[in-house]
């Protein structure tokens, strides 16, 4: 076992998934940008830091890493700085499944695994002339949301596109309630779902617009709402809605399973909202880690009262490596 | 002590009070709704699940808890579904005690309760010719707070009240300010107040609202505020507020002990809001375990430090007991 | 060793310091307001309790704890209450640097601390006539940010200036973002900077605001923000923004390292507001532990990781106590 490293590319939660693997005794990489090395020499949770210039740069290390017997885990960056296809075609030991990337990448093929699994989602209208409710406009690729707006009817919605004229768009059902992030982890050794906690993000600036009263916002004229992320926030969610947030994580994998080899496993993610009327709108999976998991090391409350010790998501994740790697039967966790 | 077990209903808290009495050396059961046991089988926090269709058919139960020797640990979905009557004539073995449930369930006799206290509660209006400043006109009855109102003088409320024709209401005072939690414990056994932590509400759809621009709320025409509880984020409480808030509990008990035959003990809430003058404001007291101290499994920062171990409401509830049986005083701890 | 205290003020962030100080194997002693003195009696992490009557009476206990032997430990009650002259003078000694207090209390000598750190900072406005985008109204002195208020052009600002006649006051760029506060560790022992975490305030009434609709706000006419501190709740940050508020930490270190003798050292805080174009700007810096570290007993996920143990700031402060005594360089650490 302790030839096997575990490496990751520096941000996003890698922070998490080298002090996990640490603490399961695995020597760490982290493939990180010049300019971002800092936290990880802080921490001192990497064993190697191999420098890149960009993200672009990172497959230039592969081989570098399969020698090094690495394997690698994936996170948010890496999705979306990297081709699905560069990682399909790598050697590098990837942990995870490669075949149901595709359908997470395209927001289509998502809303079809999705609906797949019976999830509830908002609905989508495919013209204006549709709309029959309050809908959000969302651009396709708008970072951080610049520009989505909000529409009542096609009118409104007329008057207000003026302003992004030949952007594409989706009209989605605005569903009003709170954001909730679920956080699971599917495993292929002891072949069950963990639910392994929730979080809500923090995100600039609507987390910071409720701070300033209705009469200034409107004296501000110019306050756009987007929604970058900044941070993560902890949170539990009411234990009588644990059972539906489990059926929403088993029904992605089993859905998954259809879609692709093996279907997903390892960690993942749903991100819902949850209405006054108690109803679960699941908007999007993330099949991998997600930095909402971050709030939860050294441990989450229930991934501590699973484990009864203290279980980061990254420390999962490497848990799992070990008894693959104990088992032998590493390529079980890997794809 | 092996012989004593501890049980709870499938709901609200009860993930805490099982893992709690487990880290305590317990057996435990858990009585639970079909639909609802996966979160129990999940986390391995019961030695025995015991399924029903309804909450209602709790009682169905007792019988069976009895014959286990079971304590049954009571919380809001117990309080909510179940019947003060029923509880006060069963034979079961009940945590805390079952004097003071009355007191707590009637609005009329808790407001009763927190003046003996001495407590700062939001003014009263009997009458809407009465309103001299701003105030939330709440209806009996509504779950989640639907349809609650905001008016500023009669003129306001009767035109405003016009969609609610029928519906009993009251007329509160409307604090503005932060909604706090204040969760405490009172031990017979160590004949003393614990500060146990703090947190606050994640409600929707209100802790969204603010989410959406000024501008965007009034397009949307209908949005109207509700406070269905979704989960709990934690917080810590300005250090100078501590010994206020630990008043506020000690005050509860007392006067609870003026009312009900050896007061209330064992875990307990205090639902506040702090304004910005710094007055603290109480709505409501909880005489059992509330959901607000779940984001604290496995400890709180205050329970920690009371206790220098990592310390859950769930695993304090089962110390108390565990406490009660070394002495021989398990009485002590029973309704 | 056994004969070095640890004292501190009964406030702020008292409990935290004398809870670590215990950890690492001190005695504790609190001067404490007579009518404070609960919470410290209750979590009995002060051996000895010295009651005062008011917070200026803190000196007068000044030769008693010299007797005592002890180290003070400073936070923001201390700096709010009692007179930098006094600190400076004291015999006491004094846990961190008084050289650098001059440059933390006055706003103009701060503000020039933060430029030669080079960090980005909201534009201040010399005059009314400058105002070219959203300003902030500042006035010297009000407790909790009362009266605070929004301005676009020199026409809104000469009309809303009106209800405050004769204050002084600040024209300060208005920067839309969610607020985000770090907290870092400067150890003179092991010459390093250590991130300790982030937290967000809970303030009172700005962070329930939200929670009333745009439509009641208007209607509740009376809705003035204020920023009244009243808890803090946890987060954890975008993993890509750890190396700029490294960066930050590091560049408030290296110019007081300009402006003091030895520079600042121990723990201190960063107020910053995270924009959605990422760009974070630096309000204030407090050169002492903040309240903002409370959330954060008995660790925080950044200090976790960095000691392999559990690592609350308080602790953090009494570990570096320690290895200065075991080296023999008491002297190090105090100021």
């Amino acid at each position: 076992m302790a030839e096997i490293k575990i490496a990751t590319l520096g941000s996003h939660s890698a922070l998490q998934i080298l002090k996990g693997a640490k603490e399961e005794g695995f020597e760490t990489i982290v493939v990180c940008r010049k300019h971002q090395v800092k936290p990880y020499k802080m921490f001192g949770v990497a064993d190697k830091i191999i420098e890149i210039n960009n993200f672009s740069d990172f497959w230039k290390t592969e081989k570098q890493l399969i020698d090094e017997n690495a394997v690698l885990v994936p996170h948010g960056t890496l999705a979306a700085y990297t081709d699905v296809d560069e990682i399909k075609k790598s050697k590098l030991m990837y942990f995870g499944s490669k075949d149901i990337l595709k359908w997470e990448v395209s927001r289509t093929k998502q809303q079809h695994w999705l609906k797949k699994a019976g999830l509830r989602q908002p609905k989508i209208f495919k013209r204006p002339e549709d709309i029959d409710r309050s809908v959000i406009v969302k651009f396709y690729g708008a970072e951080g949301g610049k520009g989505y707006f909000l529409a009542n009817s096609k009118e409104d919605f007329d008057k207000k596109i003026q302003a992004h004229k030949g952007k594409r768009y989706i009209l989605q059902e605005y569903i009003i309630g709170v954001p909730v992030y679920n956080h699971y982890f599917q495993s292929p050794m002891l072949d069950r779902l963990e639910l392994m906690g929730f979080d809500k993000r923090y995100e600039s600036n609507v987390d910071s617009l409720g701070r300033i009263s209705a009469r200034d916002q409107i004296a501000l004229k110019s306050v756009d709402p987007s929604y970058v992320i900044t941070g993560n926030i902890p949170l539990v969610v009411r234990e009588s809605f644990l059972s539906e947030a489990i059926d929403i994580g088993e029904n992605i994998v089993k859905s998954s399973q259809k879609l692709a080899k093996r279907g997903m496993f390892g960690p993942f993610c749903a991100e819902t909202i949850i209405t006054p009327e108690k109803e679960i709108f699941t908007f999007e999976v993330s099949a991998r880690i997600v930095a909402g998991t971050n709030p939860y090391i050294p441990t989450s409350p229930y991934s501590y009262m699973l484990w009864d010790e203290q279980m980061s998501t990254g420390k999962r994740i490497a848990r799992e490596i070990k008894l693959a790697i104990e088992n032998n039967e590493l390529n079980k966790v890997l794809g």
